[in-house]
């Protein structure tokens, strides 16, 4: 969200400063670029948890070790149709980027492509990856665990990840481009509440008597400490708003992520060195299946179709995923990325360590 | 749910039933003991909505000729990893297993196999064909769209199914099975509120006026009549508990199917000739990436672990999906299948109208 406090950056200006930073912790230039470059997406896209706000996570983690600057995925075992990566603690963006590239090669050869990926860091949004394929043409999906957040249905121990699914098809004037987590909310959401001094909505937490918890603050503080509670899975508490279906969308993506690729799984994260993160893709060609024109056509038509649909009272517009986030890049593209000042703050701190020059 | 009004029928007394039904409305044998395998499953598993309940809609689909008795899915395009399959109006059960069973082949033979269905039609619980799938040891969704049903966000025409994802992971000692719609909950749920003149817990639907209703009668009469308002998406109303997500999901899932599959997408369906629905399989090897015994060990201990969680006041126990319907199948093969008093009268009247043994 666009605060009162927010800087306007030059998109260029910005990635220049990321570029330049992730050159002086230590990668090469076209690696430094493709990190960049997944991280400029989000803030284009108007994910500012995702963007320039996690410099300083990241760099908190190729500090300690977490992420390592000169590591190198490698391919460890691969049919035609698959691969399996071992990430070496590679930041999360370069395991992802060279995973989706290659899951995407095996689509124009054989139809299909599925790579797993163990052992790599946080790899920004989900959707970054499924836009690539969307840009050659292909259906595809993307998904990563995380470390513990999510609590079972019936249960106060965080054991999934907020666990989202990216899933992109072609369409036109813009992709079928939807990225979410499987949990209510995020946990940004929980600190932008916890910041601003506001109760949640009920039902986006637990506590750890297992009673609804709408304390941003004591919420927050309890996720970072480990302790019980925390957040609820799409559909919320209980099974009567389908609470164990977000749970079950969970625990499908960690069986297609830290189970598949014999990674560790979310509970086993806290505390091990390095992240640890798995991540799933899957690209394929819609060609398969009929003239692709016609396909995506199909796809541009039914959208257009919901878009247009009787809107409840009150309702200014109806959307459909991924037309939030083109509208934010056109305006940032324009206008510049929004930068919070605490994040602004950041950027100059970790501009004086590595010694480069600040936005 | 049991009901006081329940009678227990033997399941081999029930399936015997069924098949005696489907052969009498023109299958041959080895048909009608598939379809009734699918229905069967459903009521082992303690889906009653999807067992014997949907005789009837099943026996009125044939006599009006929405599906028909005599058809043969034909796979009309076709490479090593992918089919596209036209149901030429079969029963969907008959597409779904002919689908199913090509994606099993092709995963065998090259790692994966992905198979769109197109005019076909109701093919019973999504996750019958993924446990198909777990029986040779490989992991599978399956998806299938349907009449509208559902609510955009912020909108109030019905203009998405009920699009269930199901997914499966073998597992021990029991698959990970999951299989749930992306609407906060199915019409049956509102039909069975609705014949006990009981109200709805509010954020299940929303009235043609875009507000909360809880009337489960209106609702239900409104969403038969395809007047506005309808079923909300998975996280409910608008976006503050995530309703955009489950909106997102069942696009997903429409994309998936009748899009890809170049069939009708849910609100053509209105109206039209046959049930005309579409379905997407996608089974793999999970070989491909590693000892496949490790990775089900993997899943197992996961799951396992979520269940030995700690758990909410006065919640008894953490379930992972697919206990629940194996708990159900383990009663219902000792104690018979619960079938509701108004069911077996439509049973009853099935086989006078067909001249075959009632139950």
């Amino acid at each position: 969200m666009t605060q009162n406090t927010d800087v306007r950056i030059p998109a260029a200006r910005l990635r220049a400063y990321m570029e330049r930073v992730f050159a002086a912790e230590g990668f090469d230039g076209g690696e430094a670029a493709q990190i960049a470059d997944v991280l400029m997406q989000a803030d284009l896209f108007g994910i500012e948890s995702h963007g320039a706000q996690r410099m300083m996570y990241y760099h908190r983690n190729l500090a300690s070790g977490s992420a390592i600057a000169g590591a190198r995925p490698e391919v460890i075992r691969e049919t035609p149709v698959s691969a399996l990566i071992d990430g070496h603690f590679a930041m999360g963006q370069l395991c992802g980027c060279e995973a989706m590239r290659l899951a995407i090669r095996k689509a124009k050869q054989t139809g299909v492509g599925i790579c797993a990926v163990r052992n790599s860091s946080h790899y920004g949004i989900a959707g970054y990856y499924t836009l690539m394929a969307a840009k050659e043409g292909l259906a595809s999906f993307s998904m990563t665990n995380t470390g513990p957040i999510m609590t079972p249905t019936f249960g106060v121990e965080m054991m999934l990840g907020t666990n989202p699914i990216a899933f992109c098809m072609p369409a036109d004037p813009i992709p079928f481009w939807f990225d979410a987590s499987t949990t209510v909310v995020t946990l940004g959401k929980v600190e932008v509440h916890a910041k601003r001094g506001r109760p949640m909505p009920e039902g986006w937490t637990i506590g750890g008597d297992g009673h609804a918890c709408t304390d941003a603050a004591q919420m927050n503080a309890s996720i970072l400490a480990g302790e019980p509670g925390g957040i609820l899975p799409l559909g919320g508490a209980g099974e009567t708003h389908g609470g164990h279906k977000g749970y079950g969308l969970g625990i499908m993506v960690e069986a297609l992520t830290g189970v598949l690729a014999q990674g560790l799984t979310a509970p086993d994260m806290q505390g091990a060195h390095g992240d640890h993160t798995s991540h799933f893709f899957l690209a394929f060609d819609p060609a398969m299946f009929g003239d692709p024109a016609q396909i995506r056509a199909g796809m541009s038509a039914y959208l257009e179709r919901l878009r247009a649909g009787a809107r409840a009272e009150g309702c200014a517009r109806i959307y459909t995923p991924g037309e939030k986030a083109h509208e934010a890049m056109a305006d940032r593209l324009q206008n510049g990325v929004p930068v919070e000042a605490n994040t602004l703050a950041e950027l100059r701190q970790i501009a004086a360590e590595l010694g480069v020059e600040a936005l």
